[in-house]
Formats: C-alpha cells, sequence, structure tokens
C-alpha cells in the first residue's frame, strides 16, 4: 500500500489508506483515543477505538506524546463536523518516532521563547498557515513576470559595491580582500536589462541595520524588475499590476490560511489597480495638516508613513521625491530637476512601505554629479558607469520587500513571522 | 505610437512601429545602411536607406557606433532571408545613446577580458542564449515544484552552523558575533519538512574554496527539495524526474538558444528517466578497470566522474557511499551500516556532478556520533537535533547545483558562463 499525503485522502472515501504524520493534540475518553494529526499538507482527526484495533496496537495509543510521529492504517469516512469533511478510522497504528515532552504547549509563551525555537514553532497551525501564503507569494511572482516575458537574472550577493549606503552593510574576507553582501540587485539587473531587456531578480538582501522595529531584519528577500526604455508611469503601473496579481493568488489559493490567520479579506479585495498616486509635495501638505512637520528632503518614516496611510484604503504610491530624499541612481524629472522619478508604494492599514522604485539616471555627467554628492567611491562603480558610456536608454524598475508584503497581506504585527528564520537584531539562531 | 519590443513585431507584418534597442553590428554601402538590432527579446536587421528617409536621419545613421542605442519609425517587411524571417524599413530614427568605443569588438579576447567586463559581455548572442536557458531552467524548476504541491520555504544564509565542514567558510561580523554564509539550506529544509511535508529551497549558497577548476564558484544557486517519509528510491526517483523536467523545458522552449551556444540535442533528448543507477562498491570495480584506484571511502574526484561518465550515454545515479566519503547527517543502510542511503547525480559527457542527495540518519545517538566523528561542535546544531527528539521522521532531500546543470545542457566549456556575474578565486567584480 502507498502511504498518501492527507491532502489526497478527499479522492480516497471509503478506502483503506496508509497515512503518516504528527500527532499535534490528542485526547481520550478511556475507549477510545482521537488524535488529531498534521503531515504538512492537512490536518485531519484520527479516532482509534479499542473495538477496532488490536490490543497492542490501542496500548500504543497510550505512549503517543505531543508531537508523536506516527504511521497509520486507516479507512477514510466522511464526517461532516470536520474541517476538511474526513475522518480517519484508524485499523493499525505504529509510533515512528515518540516526542519527548514538547516545549511548544502554552498559548502564552513569549516571543523570545519562540524564536528560540523557530524550527519546532514553524509546524503550529498560523505558521504553517502563513508559510504557505509566503509561498504562494512566491509562485505568484515568478508566474506574472514568465506571463509577461521577463527574464529570471540572479543577482550575485558578494559585491565590490554597495548601493544604499556604506554604514549598514555586512562585510566578509573575500581571499583578502573586503566584499560586501549585497543590499540590492539593482545595479546588476540595469547590466542585465541592458542585454535582456525585461529582467528580474529575485533573493535574499542584507542591512546591518541596528534598528529593532517590527517592519526590520538583517536579511530580506527582494523581488527586483528592471526594463529597459520603461518610464515613471509604466514603472507605477508595473508594481500595481504585480501587487495586484500576488493580492488575487492568495485570495483564490489561500483563502483557508487567510482565515486561520485571521486575515479578513475585504481590505484585500479592494487592492485593484490603479492605486492612488500621490506627490512627495502633496505628501508633505497632507502630513502638514496632520500635525507632521516633514522638513523637505527628507524620507517618510514609519509615523507619517501610519498617518499617511489613514486617508488611503488600499495601496498608494508617494513619487517625485527630491534627489536629497534618495539614492544617487534615480533620474532628475525634466520638468523639475530638484525632484526624481522615483515611487515609494505603501501598502494600506499602516503596514508601511513595501516597494521603491525609480527610473535610472541615465546622463553620464548627473550621474557622476551624484555619486560625488552622496560621497560614494568611484571605482567600484566603474563597471556602473559603462552601462551609460555604452549604448545608455532609460531603464526603470523597483524592489519589492517580499517580508514586508507578505506581513502586510497577512496582517502581521511584526514582520518576523513573515520570514522562515528571521535573522534580526542580536539573532540568527536557529 | 506604443513603442514595441522586437519579439511582438512578427504580430505587426506590413505595419509602421516604433522600435527601440542596440545597434550590435551595421554595415554602410554609400546610399544604405544595415542596422544589426537587438533589444533582448530579439535580433532584426533594420535598413535605412536614403531614399526613404529625410537627408537628417541618414546623416544620424553616419554617427552610430557599436552599441549605440536608437529609437526608430519602421515599416515590419517580410524576408525570407533573415533569421526571423522579419526586417525593419526605417523612416525615423533618433539616437538615445551614443557609445564610446566598444571594447568587446574582436573574436578573440581573453576571458580575463571579458570577465572584467561581465556587464558588457552579458550583450553578445551567446551570453544572452545562455542567460535566456538559465532563466528557463529556473522556470522548469518552480513549475516542477509547483505542480508536486511541494512549498517554497526560504533557507537564511547568514547562519550559526557548518554543514560542509567548516575550512570553507565565508565569515562575517554579526553585531559582535561570528556568523557563516550558507553553504547549503538542507538543515532548514529539514525543518521545514516537519512543519510542511513537500518543502524546497532556491537560492545561493557560498563555499570559500582556493580551487580554480571551470566547475568551481565561490557562489552558486542551489535548489534543494526535501520530503518527509521519502525513501532512498523516492529521492533518486524525484531527481530524475526534476532533471528530466528541465532538459524538457529547455528543449521545448529554447531550440533558438541551444543552437546560437552550438549544443547538439541529441545528448539531450536522451535524457529520460529512470536512469542508470550504479553503487559505489560497482564504481570501484569499473574505476579500477580503467586503471583509476579509488581507495574505499572516498569520494570521486574530478577525473574519476570523467572516467566513469564514458561509461553512460544519460545522466546517471551513484548510490550507497560509505559513510566515511559523505557528510555527518547521511542514514546509514540497514543492511550494511558502513554505507549510507546517499546518491550523487553526474550528467554525461564528463560534465561532472549536478546533484548530491541522501536520506537523513533521524535516529539520535547516530547522529551524535555522526556529529562527534566529523569533530563538529554540538552548540549550532541543538536546534537540529532537536528535529530528532520531537518525533523524528525519515526525511530525504537532494541538492542540485543550478550553474552546474546549466553548464551541461549548454556544454559549457567552463561554468563561469552559467552564471551571471560569477565570483570565482580572487574575482568578485563587476
Amino acid at each position: 500500500m502507498t502511504r498518501l499525503w492527507l491532502s489526497e485522502l478527499s479522492a480516497h472515501l471509503g478506502e483503506e489508506v496508509e497515512v503518516a504524520g504528527w500527532v499535534y493534540n490528542y485526547r481520550s475518553s478511556g475507549k477510545i483515543y482521537f488524535l488529531q494529526l498534521r503531515d504538512g499538507t492537512a490536518r485531519l482527526q484520527a479516532v482509534c477505538a479499542a473495538d477496532d484495533v488490536a490490543a497492542d496496537v490501542f496500548a500504543r495509543c497510550g505512549e503517543i506524546t505531543l508531537e508523536t510521529s506516527v504511521r497509520l492504517k486507516a479507512l477514510v469516512r466522511a464526517d461532516d463536523r470536520a474541517p476538511g469533511g474526513l475522518e480517519l478510522q484508524v485499523h493499525d497504528l505504529e509510533i515512528i518516532g515518540r516526542a519527548e515532552e514538547y516545549p511548544l504547549q502554552k498559548k502564552d509563551h513569549g516571543v523570545d521563547f519562540l524564536l528560540d525555537r523557530r524550527h519546532l514553532w514553524l509546524r503550529s497551525t498560523r505558521q504553517e498557515a502563513i508559510l504557505k501564503i509566503r509561498s504562494t507569494v512566491e509562485t505568484a511572482i515568478a508566474r506574472f513576470f514568465e506571463a509577461r516575458e521577463f527574464l529570471r537574472v540572479d543577482a550575485p550577493l558578494l559585491t565590490p559595491t554597495s548601493v544604499e549606503g556604506t554604514t549598514t552593510l555586512f562585510e566578509t574576507d573575500y581571499f583578502g580582500e573586503p566584499a560586501y553582501l549585497s543590499q540590492s540587485g539593482q545595479l546588476y539587473m540595469e547590466a542585465a536589462a541592458a542585454a535582456l531587456g525585461k529582467v528580474y531578480c529575485a533573493g535574499p538582501t542584507f542591512r546591518a541595520e541596528k534598528s529593532k522595529t517590527r517592519r526590520h531584519v538583517m536579511e530580506f528577500w527582494m523581488v527586483e524588475p528592471e526594463v529597459a526604455f520603461l518610464d515613471h508611469d509604466g514603472n507605477i503601473s508595473l508594481a500595481e499590476d504585480l501587487v495586484t496579481a500576488i493580492v488575487r493568488a492568495v485570495l483564490e489559493e489561500r483563502a483557508a490560511e487567510l482565515e486561520t490567520v485571521e486575515r479578513g479579506v475585504a481590505a484585500l479585495e479592494r487592492v485593484t489597480s490603479p492605486f492612488p498616486r500621490i506627490s512627495y509635495d502633496e505628501v508633505r501638505k497632507l502630513l502638514a495638516k496632520k500635525g507632521f512637520d516633514l522638513p523637505y528632503g527628507e524620507d517618510l518614516g514609519g509615523d507619517e508613513q501610519t498617518a499617511l496611510a489613514e486617508e488611503f484604503d488600499r495601496p498608494f504610491a508617494v513619487e517625485k521625491f527630491p534627489l536629497a530624499a534618495k539614492a544617487f541612481y534615480m533620474k532628475r524629472c525634466g520638468d523639475n530637476p530638484e525632484l526624481t522619478y522615483s515611487f515609494d508604494l505603501f501598502a494600506p492599514e499602516g503596514y508601511g512601505e513595501i516597494i521603491g522604485g525609480s527610473c535610472r539616471e541615465d546622463d553620464l555627467p548627473r550621474l557622476l554629479e551624484n555619486i560625488n554628492a552622496h560621497g560614494l567611491p568611484l571605482g567600484p562603480l566603474e563597471w556602473y558607469l559603462d552601462l551609460r558610456r555604452y549604448g545608455a536608454v532609460p531603464t526603470a524598475g523597483f524592489g519589492l520587500g517580499l517580508g514586508r508584503t507578505i506581513m502586510w497581506i497577512c496582517g502581521l504585527r511584526h514582520i518576523r513571522e513573515a520570514i522562515p528564520f528571521p535573522r534580526m537584531l542580536n539573532r540568527f539562531y536557529p
């Protein structure tokens, strides 16, 4: 008999099957054991009655502890009270691995206790649901770009370059030379766009920021498309379409998981493009009305982002930031060289920035001026300047933070739950 | 008029269109310019005749240099001699970015010259084809696992643990503590499999190996599935099915690119599962006949791999390596505890190992014994041991090296061409 996954059982109603999994809860009423079984694909109740099984099998049920792994032979029967409409009637049971006293038994473990045991915490119903949503988000992203004929190009992580400033870099010794863990694949994607037109990378990026907020981790996946000949409006539209496609996929494929994490879907169903667009200048005026004095040229902080989000019931874009507020590679606006063709996309409900993007400065003298103004060394950027020397074209792109996007979609209070093994200040174990 | 990608033009035969791209080659016959245009999606000839355009447009053609970027208005017309059957008849032309003298003009640049200019080298016909095949391989992998309902779980890269030995680690300072760049996501995938059943990760891994072979780089993407309750034979079958699916996708979707890289498809068309399986013991006998003395317990070196590959016309698996030859986590065989339920999958034609996999030791005392025998510190592995303490189950999985797989599929002599921005000994620029 081939062992089946629990998710396959609905096609085997009335049949005798073999399954395996972990007992995540159980109770007994003397003559009968109710085992709550999970195998990663589904959760199901298995009922083992003394009348149905050999005496030694029933005795074995008494040895079961939380998270003990078992292999069962059982009948699949319908049960209207069960979540999936199915239940197992056990005929044989074998213990694969009996669990020691499981440390995650209480409802009120502190978060440090749980993070120390992240490898076990993942087994909980809620974390399982979040991980499934995360996987769907990643699949939706891959599908989105495949449908639009983007090519996936993997950016390197060991780099000689810093894109977002030098103070927040993880450094390593590369056979005698200092190398840095990449903070963004963007510069490499610009080179790839000049070769392949429409490209994206999706991979880990790093920020050694000594910040301990609920939106920050040290290692996080970013998705970074870059497109040759794309303009500012087209760039924002691409971001809108991507976010819309992600949310739609989660709504369609992960309704049960959204319910598990107690995420109301109404807010997600409102996510249809186009999103509201508001300029940096308008943002400052709007914030002033709310009592925030955002000095011209400063980026939006967490509090400002939250206040701003009160104005919108769906994601919204803030566009055309001043050059001073943003990175050296951003292209200046044609009608106002103090501003840039840039945008940040914010999730509603105060979940903050999930995307930052821009057109890239394709004019070599202006780019050099920006690099100098930012005090960046030219040497490691020489190759990047070549992209302007040999057939410069307008390109645009953005970076979507995967963890923050999942945090918003799942309605999580903290980004740490959106990442399988989060790396935070003073935490990189397990 | 909306600008079109060159790949879209076949649907616009006989129409006036706007396109943009780079001139990767050109010639002139006095009254007519032949511009070879590329935009990443396709390559096409644009013909600009003095009779068809205004005098200033024709004059502008004289300013074009290699890799100059241009925007055109042109008629799409059929041309049977052209590779895609299409040609453009230019009516207007604007130079976007005139290129300085392009450094990659000769056929015989040395590889160091090219690697220093990898950001430009990517634009060549051959590198473009390899990158497109790489993207298809990654898409095929995502589709394969999605169809089998695996969940994608991203493994962390900053880790306290070393899996494959401590001498080849990149180290970084994690706020005062040493952290290491991950060499494999496997241990994390084992934790994830205990939560989610069928999982995989795909991401960068690192080896600080002072080796300068044509199969080694310091940073490479690995694809690592891990499945609860999977046995040795099922593990090899999963690897066979994955490799077969990848090769089939490339054959179906990248025939033109395989031709560009001059890869005969006959060898790829033979890639159908099941693959030959041969035990480690049989390998030693076979190698002895070929004059190789492989000491018992040693892993296969490059020369042995090449000699062995002469025996097979398709990928083949070597299985059941001695415990001494392999990593601490490999499960011992039931019938011979000196051997392990392990396998390496080799590409034919001498391209070497592309997959290594095993069942994982689920017996805690044996695992501890192995860890001690390998001289590994227990501390950073404590969490991993928990997987055996709390509901141990048999799990199995493997790691597929993306670069080596692409090297084989494309028939490349060196892995450096299979990676967008390869990191090699003493090279992490650009």
